[in-house]
This record gives C-alpha cells, sequence and structure tokens, in this order.
C-alpha cells in the first residue's frame, strides 16, 4: 500500500528546545488509514495535523474500543534519526488488536507508516540531551453505532510531538505509593495489552496518590492484592541483594519494551536477573534485613526511573537513601547511549529513519 | 443554565416501525454541553444531530475516559411520553463521573436536557408495541492531551434513536455461555460503574462465545472465577426452589436499574427475593435437584431476558425446558406494563415528559 503525502501550507511555530513538555504540541503532520471490511486497511495518507470529523454514535466513543503505542525518534550528533526497537511496538500494537478484536496491520507497512512520518517532520525533532520526538500510534472503531459488539470500520492514526528530557536535572529518585484499594487489572482482563481502557482505570489511584504527595502508585496483583505488577505507566525492578527481580509477565501485566531491555542488557552483564513472581511483603522484608539495594521503574517517556521511597499501608520506606543507584544509572546511560547514537548498537536495537 | 435549541432545516427521513433496529439510526437532534475549569459546565445546546470534530490528542480516544448511560423514553397509547426512573441513570452517571475523575453534572438540569431533547425529537419516538426511543447520555474527555491524567475538559452529550421491540416475536429464551477465562471487571476496578472502558473488556468473549452458538457470556467473578457477576450487558436473576437470587453488588458488578425495579417488585410481591453470592457450582447442583426453575437476565434493552440454555465448562443445561417462566414473564408484562402507561405508576417510576 502506498503511502501519499500532503504537505502543510501554514507550518506551525515550533517550541524552542527549553519549552518542551510532554503531550501538548504536536508536529505539522499525521499519518491516517481506514479499514473497512470490503476494502481492509486503505487509504493511507500522510497529511496536515488536522481535526477528525466522528459522529457522536463513534463506537470508540461509548465502548473505548481503541488501543495504542508509544515510542521516539531521537537525532544523534551527527544528524540521524533513529528509532528505539520499533518492531517490538509494532508486534505489541497487533497483540493490542487482537485482544480487542481489532484488525491487525501489517508490520512492515506499519513501520514504513511511522518512518515516513517521521521523515516528513523530520525538522520537529529537537536536539539536546534527553529531548525526542514522540511517536503515538493508535487505532480506534469508527461506526457509529451503538450496539455492544465490535465495530466493523477503524482509523489508524498515527501523531508526533516534540517532547523535553523526562527529568531536567538528571534522572531523580520518585516517590511511590503502593495502591491499597484500587486495581488496575486482572488476569484475563486488559493488563496485558496497551488498550485504552486500562488506563481510564488507573486515574483515580493516581489522582489520589498525588493528593498525598506521591508521584505515582504500585499496583498490586488484583487477586490477592499481593504481588506487584506495575508502576504507574512503568513496569518495576527491585534489586534484592544479589538478584534483580521484575514481575514475571502472568497476564495483568503490560510486556514494556523498556523492561525488555533491561532485562536482556542486564542478562548480558551477568547480572541474576529473573522474572518471577514478587509480593510487596517480600520488597518490604528485604528492606528491613539491608537487602533491598535499588527499585525503579522503565518506560518509554522516563527510560528509567529510580524509587526512592515506598508507602504501603502507611509504612514509609526509603532507598539507596533516596538516591538513583549505580545500576539504574548504568541502564540509563546505556540506553539512551544507545538511543542517541552515542553508544555502539550491539544489540541490533535501532532503525534508522 | 439554559439550554438553547436550534431547530435542523433538513428533517431526516424516519424508518418506518418495522425497520427499527438497534443502534443504528439517530433522530434529528442532539444536546451537547461543555466542561472547563474555569467556566463549569456551560453553553448547553440542542442542535441539529452532527459531527463532532475533535484533535486526534484528544485524551478519550487514548486513556478511555468516558462513560455513559442508556434508557428509554415510550409512547403511550393517550399519546404521552413516560421516561423510566430517569433520575437513577442521572444518578448513576454521577457515580461514574466520580470514580473516572469526570466533573459531575447537576441532577436537575440533566434531566431537563433530557426531557428537553426527547421533546423537541417527539415525533421520532415510534409507535407500536415494544418499540422506543433509546436515549444515550455519555460524557467523554476533550483536552487535546496525550500524558496520562484527568483531562481538564470534557463534553456531555445524549443522542437518541427509535428501537423497534428487543424480540420481534415476544420475549424469547437464550442461551447463554459461562466464561471461564475472560474477565470484565474485578472489585477495585471499573466494574460497577458504566464506564466505556467495561465493554472493550468484554468484546473478545462475546465474540467467542457469539462463535460457539451462544447469545452472551455470564461473566464469573474475576477473583476465584467462581460467583457469578452478571450476563453479557445485563444482570441476571435465579429461581432456586422457592428463593429468588441475584448477586449482590460487589464492587465489580452493575447497579442495574431493571435490576433493582425486578428486586423491588418481586419483594413487594411476596418472594423471598435475595441479594446474596451465588456461585455457578450452586447453579448446577440446583439443576441437578430439579430447583432451578428460571434464569433471567434484566437491562434496559430487554428488559427481561430469560435464559433457555447455560453452557458451563461443556456440560449443557437446559432451564424451564427452554421455556420463558411465569416469573419471567410476569416481570416483563409488569414493568413494560408500567412503561407505556398500560398499568398504574404504583411506585412512582414515571416521568412524564
Amino acid at each position: 500500500m502506498t503511502i501519499s503525502v500532503e504537505r502543510t501550507k501554514t507550518p506551525k511555530q515550533k517550541p524552542g528546545t527549553d519549552q518542551l513538555v510532554f503531550g501538548k504540541v504536536f508536529s505539522d503532520h499525521m499519518f491516517i488509514c481506514d479499514y473497512s471490511p470490503d476494502k481492509g486497511w486503505h487509504n493511507a495518507r500522510i497529511v496536515p495535523y488536522q481535526n477528525l470529523s466522528i459522529d457522536p454514535s463513534t463506537m470508540t466513543l461509548h465502548y473505548a474500543q481503541s488501543i495504542f503505542e508509544g515510542l521516539k525518534a531521537y537525532k544523534t550528533k551527527d544528524g540521524h534519526v533513529n528509532l528505539f526497537r520499533p518492531r517490538e511496538n509494532i508486534k505489541r500494537l497487533n497483540a493490542s488488536c487482537r485482544r480487542l478484536c481489532i484488525p491487525t496491520v501489517d508490520e512492515e507497512f506499519a513501520l514504513t507508516a511511522i518512518k515516513k512520518l517521521v521523515d516528513v517532520d523530520r525538522d520537529w525533532i529537537p536536539e539536546g540531551d534527553g529531548t525526542s520526538l514522540y511517536i503515538r500510534p493508535f487505532i480506534f472503531a469508527t461506526e457509529p453505532h451503538i450496539g455492544v459488539r465490535p465495530s466493523t470500520t477503524y482509523s489508524f492514526v498515527i501523531i508526533t510531538g516534540p517532547v523535553g528530557a523526562y527529568y531536567k536535572e538528571g534522572i531523580n529518585p520518585v516517590k511511590i505509593y503502593v495502591e491499597p484499594n484500587y486495581v488496575r487489572a486482572v488476569r484475563g482482563g486488559l493488563g496485558e495489552i496497551k488498550a485504552s481502557a486500562n488506563y481510564a482505570a488507573s486515574l483515580k489511584a493516581q489522582v489520589e496518590a498525588n493528593e498525598k504527595g506521591y508521584t505515582q502508585v504500585l499496583w498490586l496483583d488484583g487477586v490477592e492484592k499481593k504481588y506487584i505488577e506495575e508502576v504507574g505507566t512503568m513496569n518495576v525492578f527491585f534489586i534484592i541483594g544479589d538478584e534483580i527481580v521484575t514481575p514475571e509477565l502472568s497476564g495483568s501485566i503490560l510486556p514494556g519494551i523498556t523492561r525488555k531491555s533491561c532485562i536482556e542488557l542486564l542478562r548480558h552483564w551477568g547480572y541474576n536477573m529473573n522474572e518471577r513472581r514478587i509480593s510487596i511483603q517480600e520488597v518490604y522484608e528485604a528492606h528491613e534485613k539491608g537487602l533491598l539495594k535499588e527499585v525503579f521503574g522503565t518506560g518509554t517517556a522516563a527510560v528509567i526511573s529510580p524509587v526512592g521511597e515506598l508507602c504501603w499501608n502507611g509504612n514509609v520506606i526509603t532507598i539507596n537513601n533516596g538516591k538513583t543507584g549505580p545500576i539504574s544509572q548504568r541502564l540509563y546511560d546505556t540506553l539512551t547511549g544507545i538511543q542517541y547514537g552515542k553508544l555502539p548498537d550491539e544489540f541490533g536495537w535501532i532503525e534508522k529513519v
């Protein structure tokens, strides 16, 4: 399928590198492609960024049949543009499609669409430490119909926008609230895919944690409310003695691409890296014994987000004196080094635009 | 807040009473009202039914921060228009708002909006047994922003459309598949509110049940996968010996208004009506002993939907010889009788437009 390109006649003013915030400013163009049962995916086009016109009965507004992905394009010192493991995002996009009864997209086609859009808006990729072009592919139901069943028509859209360094002063530990009541997802539900629905379920806990002075919540499993699942919108790792642990993918945990990359790096470096069930009780007991060395979240937005404090049922513990630990720092430096082309791409993770 | 009215200059052709289907045809007008932090809910207006123009980064497309309600307007033989317990829908709408961090709406204002819209499109209310005007109020996040947090702006929209009798030949038992793997909701999640997200989570199980020849699924609890929660998009009742049981509201079950009305009617009639935990095992054991007399779903769309067959892990049981039971029939006749003004409104459930 060819992708037509209609360039904007009224380019927008780009924000300065010091004015970049996450998710508010979008580039000049967007990709859009439609699905209908008779034509399949068709009419792939890059057009000026513009509003969508949707019927008020459009199914996604009523039944949240929508999924998304998030990845970034990085400008290297020598002027190249890097994507980090974009095929993993596209594979996960299709896993999300299958779970929500949405037709999948061809992987090579989706990769071409991402690259072509990034190329058209190449000038929007900011230059500066930690800055990047955030890329948001998403697919949503478009049929005007309010009976509950999968839609027959969809749109696959990609928008992009320049984003700043997640932490202006370098990586900085955050305070995390262990959520005792609300549940994000349970096995058998949508937790292991990137469904819009999961994020709706996370809002109230997030707001209440913020009100208590915490940045994000740590989610426990929906069945026993004992086992650790994720931190906010990130996966989470614990360094206990000489073991590094992250919760195994149990059916309700998002299989993060930064998570996967950290596991691969840590194993490559020879660490005792295990994916297994881990309870919040075990984490607190490890802290009690002086064995809890580092805790960190992993995700596309912040890459590595060290955790400096946990609060569980009123019990507050401080991790690594509230400072970024050496393994968190090494992972951050290595991943961002590869992303920005400062380090060699030993694992074949970079796709050039 | 006043509601302005702009009438359409190009009224649409109304479908014939025999051509009515659910959720495909919408009336000439819609209600819309906006929310912003500085103005609160404002600019309430009834306008010709029209597409919405939304930014592709509109938060609801990405994070499913949207909720809805469903109710009906019925035309009586003497030409009145009845709503059935609309205040209950508005109360639940606000409960949904609170859980999803959406600003609530004033109850009286929302009722006025519903009545005014129905009045403007009064000619769209079909006349004929079992037909009605379906009313769909919904609220969704409108801020163009792709960071995960509650939106700062929203739209409250109401659309309506004429719908036919749910069962053309009167009420008719359906076949239900007891879902062993997928989970709709778990306590601590969104199951007890009418979040769009819950419906996304239901699609795949529904499709797979349909492929096996079943109309809907029966959801078990997300923790133990033992206890009965809902049937598809309805609540469910079991008549076992001289007891009538419906699952108690456990935090993951939608508090249906038809459910509540059935409980009130059955108690008024002197039945031993209990809201309690009930396992699928208990239902099958009751059937084994010859005590399972009737099973039926309750909801706005079908009012009462008798269940003629259940399939649980390959074990198929037939209920009441696959026929509508006397209590299901009595509830259906009474509720529709009240809705269409054929029976006196003893409980004050009718709100006239």
